[in-house]
């Protein structure tokens, strides 16, 4: 077999270091399609100049094309036979990327635990993104469900790693040279600094954004992300095309602008849920929670730590879970993350 | 509230500058994502060798991405609220927009007028483009209707300024280095110059193109428009995603190549009005008429003030407006401006 | 008639040399936006590391960006009016074309034959893409029905050129530079090198694309290919808008990556058949065929003589032909190329 068929629970084993194909070069092609296909306005990737004035020149892209492109790299090994993603932790941002970069992807296997039915289990993997230096660019933790080949195959060892619930603040790398002394918040597009965020403050980011599978097809295709569900109309019993995760993270991210446009860069990833699966024809709106406020070492700069709901139409009331303890209805995502903010 | 509810019609005072967040870098990428989505073929924003054989190094993008990058961020201050865009006027092109470049934009108010309904008011903008190096791009006025906050307020003072029909020839702006004399026509398609366009002459541009919503969003976000009813099948009664009048603008000037080829480089907007909607599954088509011709100094450098009509469907015979006096049905656009041609 | 009505058969003489317009410039939003479009992973255009490590270097983008490009000139002249391309010969990539290269066409005619209706013909055209430097970078011969004017105009007598059934390995143009000496295959997302290649050998590239209207007409009109067919719905009776063949080309070539990831550069296309019309919604998939190993004299670099076959939904039986001798229902495309892989 020349084709890859993709790896199944059976194939993992604990301390396993895949190296994933292929490398791929950034360009200021991908900021631009980043931003056709997203309604992002932040001012850092935006304006080469503005990222210049806070210390960042070459200018960077947003975090999320990295991050897209990193985890590309790994679905033909780790994910083209998942059941579903189950979650992500301890993911940071290391670096900018810049135009030229070129990034490439590791895993290492770090946890595995077969599920009571015998059909499918659970992998921990930990990646790492470097780019054409050999430093390290991003690094996360992801654990996702993956068929057996047999049910009949034995179970391995359990092994369930320790992951952080959060990133702590002291552990956010802040890019070299970030500097907000010299912030300019009508440039930005918000005078609202970090003090002027309150722990428990929600924020309802107003506009919607109809989802087209053209759209969603070309942001995935851009990532490298070969998953068949996003692509075909064959690969799912009701004949829709899934729409990649990342892209309702990098819509409702887009989205947040209107009412934390100071909100410029994304230092970490905490914890992520995909909740309900989105299609085409649907219209996403997100809101956003403080969950923390801190300040950093770095001149004038602090971080929020948000949570990220995004929402199959809009829900003014902002509301996460039902008396049940359960997602609401029309919950699509749930993301922990942690942004530099002026300060 | 730290989301943009935009500006009614109190909020605009005589005089009043608002500096429009955010700067925006403009790349190859956008040069690209722009031939992906309107059929552009004119020869210098296409070529760099071209342009460079015309007097223009660096190689400049399509005057209209400088214009919608430009006037995209005028949304979200002027015309989040908006009833309707009334009109365009004494647009200029003072210096090409290369790769590299980043834009702003300022706006001043400078008129103001209550409709008798004491609803909706219309508010006159000048909008000024500039550089990184603060130097103007490009510069436009403009007129909104926009709705009150309450029917209560009282009626600012009227003043409606004066605007020009027209752009002067004298007061078009060459493109410092521009030089048509080694113009290569067949390189560029087209062997009519200057002089082969007479007054009245009309042109049917015969090709047309049939919209989808994909690409329309994907132009207006990438230039960072954020009107609602471009992107949110719930913002209209009729749940159909507005088209940006600006991109029905490109479409039909990209159209317009085939018979005006070397139409070059667009100098002025001396007016425009977005008769009527377009909505994805609508088929564009576009038409001329030369309204002027004028030599300008610069060395082989004329100037055609055209009239570029945008239709759903194809109308051979070119008819603007009916005996009423009215559009014709199926005008979408109806555009005055100036390009620079090999004389 | 200052629109371009197209050339029919009357209009094209024996030896006859048309310079296309407009000559284009490459960038590496080019390249951006071909990822977004087509599933490609091939590590050299994906990687400017990958790229120089096996001495390619700037940046070489997809051969295919070139063909398209310099294949698109020609249709406003060659085949607009054009009843069916009838099939390919003779293409050879010359040089690798990176980010910055201006591509411009001339096509000479070197072949006319008159159908027996006496209200079509044959035209045989020689393409040559030439670099802002006059150096070769494309090559092929065409042959396409157009209509004519008039059934009473009198036929050209008949010239048919011997066109060669294949590019001869000898004849390949291996790229300046290019050394497999080091290929990394781990990056490059397979082990297979031409040795494990065996002629016969078929493969099922077994993923799949469903196709959209605003994909594949981004992607023609980033070829500058203007034939109406692929842009309005009023240009065919069914109302449908016909994918350009190339956009199937590309799409089977990204395709063909899972099984013939190192088949990294595309050297010659000998012959090719678009066999039935796509259209969106179809979903696309590939499979190909080893009609031919070859090793070349560069380091390390050999060449795979290739079949890439795509068919309307998946066909693991991989038929091109029924018994009957014509093409298997589904079959979109029968391309025959040369492929540059490390052995």
């Amino acid at each position: 077999m020349k084709t890859n068929a993709g790896n199944f629970f059976e194939d993992f084993t604990l301390g396993q270091v895949i190296e994933h194909a292929t490398p791929r070069t950034i360009t200021e092609g991908d900021r631009a399609i980043y931003g056709a296909i997203y309604p992002t306005r932040f001012a850092v990737p935006s304006s080469a100049e503005f990222a210049a004035s806070v210390g960042l020149s070459p200018h960077p892209v947003e975090e999320m094309v990295g991050f897209h492109v990193a985890f590309g790299k790994t679905v033909p090994d780790v994910s083209l036979n998942a059941v579903a993603n189950l979650g992500y932790a301890e993911c940071r941002f290391h670096q900018p990327v810049v135009p030229g970069d070129t990034l490439r992807t590791r895993s290492e296997v770090i946890g595995l635990k077969e599920n009571s039915n015998a059909r499918t289990g659970v992998v921990w993997v930990r990646s790492t993104a470097t780019n054409q230096r050999g430093e390290v660019v991003i690094d996360w933790a992801r654990w996702v469900m993956v068929h057996k080949h047999s049910a009949e195959s034995p179970a391995p060892e359990t092994v369930v790693p320790s992951l952080a619930d959060a990133v702590a603040p002291g552990d956010l790398v802040v890019p070299a040279g970030l500097d907000f002394s010299a912030y300019d918040t009508a440039a930005a597009g918000s005078p609202h600094l970090l003090g002027d965020y309150g722990v428990g403050e929600r924020i309802d980011h107003v506009d919607g954004v109809t989802l087209t599978d053209a759209e969603h097809m070309m942001a995935t295709r851009l990532w490298q992300n070969t998953a068949k569900v996003h692509f075909n109309t064959d690969a799912r019993p009701d004949g829709r095309r899934l729409v990649y995760g990342g892209h309702v993270i990098s819509l409702a991210r887009a989205l947040s602008f209107n009412g934390l446009a100071n909100a410029q860069l994304v230092a970490a990833i905490n914890a992520g849920a995909h909740v309900a699966p989105a299609f085409a024809d649907d219209t996403v709106h997100a809101w956003s929670e403080v969950l923390e406020v801190a300040e950093l070492e770095a001149p004038a700069v602090g971080a929020l730590r948000l949570r990220l709901v995004a929402t199959r139409g809009r829900d003014e009331s902002m509301t996460l879970r039902g008396e049940d303890g359960k997602y609401a209805d029309g919950v699509l995502l749930d993301l922990d993350y942690w942004a530099l903010v002026p300060r």
